[in-house]
């Protein structure tokens, strides 16, 4: 049994690795001001930093789930999210509408990541 | 490491497995002028689809996320979702209500599997 | 191949073990006229039998899914977290607005657990 916890709070862990899989929270973006593409831009180099981290990279993301505001906003996320991925080795995926944790946050993602 | 990837888009694969743990993507019917029951089934047929795909089966299903258009129909899909499910062997599941990628989608289901 | 499924119904099992990693289903409250601070003490305690009954603890939860009816009692939901959970081992978090199975159904959580 070997579980690394990565940038925690007090509630949370902003990455949890167990074994040869990491858990991601929901990665929100830092500037909210930001439309939904910004704000996916921030949150995929969020996850780049995070998976440079655990010694991870793209091509071993799992799964994602994305959560929009509005989901008129699928085709804004996707652009950014198209512009990222390893298209040789994309992630499985649900996207779903929902209200986030401020007025402001217009997309979160929560990764599942594979270790080397 | 070893992951496999089934029905590659460019911005995502219907299914990710990994070691001994299959990700699915959110799936969704292909004729969404069905309502929620003969939309459930559809999601279903192509679940198992998918589990032949990899080699594994409705026993060996770990867990579920179901998410539906409008909460009330909870019961519609329990019954083509009952129908459907190994009695012996049920996954661990949650349902939510969520506003889903187009207007007609009325449940979307994500499943983690095991293989043999 | 190991799975073990605790707390089965017609339709879900409350737990699904699969070689070292547990998954749950969403938790909500017994007693659901309690308010979101009463229904996630519930949720949690809920928990802690589970954990108990598959030989594991609060310090290798994994990952936990939220959902909220209101998004606004964040902070309340958050005041039964902090007091629950390890705060040496938090785990990775995702927290959505989201209409649950129930009207009166304020808090939801689903957890993935490691097994020691």
């Amino acid at each position: 049994m070997n579980i690394t916890r990565v940038a925690k709070t007090e509630r949370l862990s902003r990455v949890v690795v167990h074994e040869k899989v990491a858990y991601f929270s929901g990665l929100t973006a830092d500037d909210k001001s930001q439309d939904t593409i910004g704000q996916t831009e921030q949150i995929l180099a969020k996850a780049d930093a995070f998976l440079e981290k655990i010694g991870s990279n793209r091509a071993l993301i799992l799964s994602a789930t994305i959560w929009l505001r509005d989901i008129e906003d699928f085709d804004a996320m996707n652009s950014a999210w198209t512009a990222w991925i390893d298209k040789d080795e994309p992630p499985a995926r649900a996207t779903v509408q929902a209200v986030l944790g401020l007025p402001d946050i217009r997309v979160e993602i929560q990764f599942t990541v594979a270790l080397p």
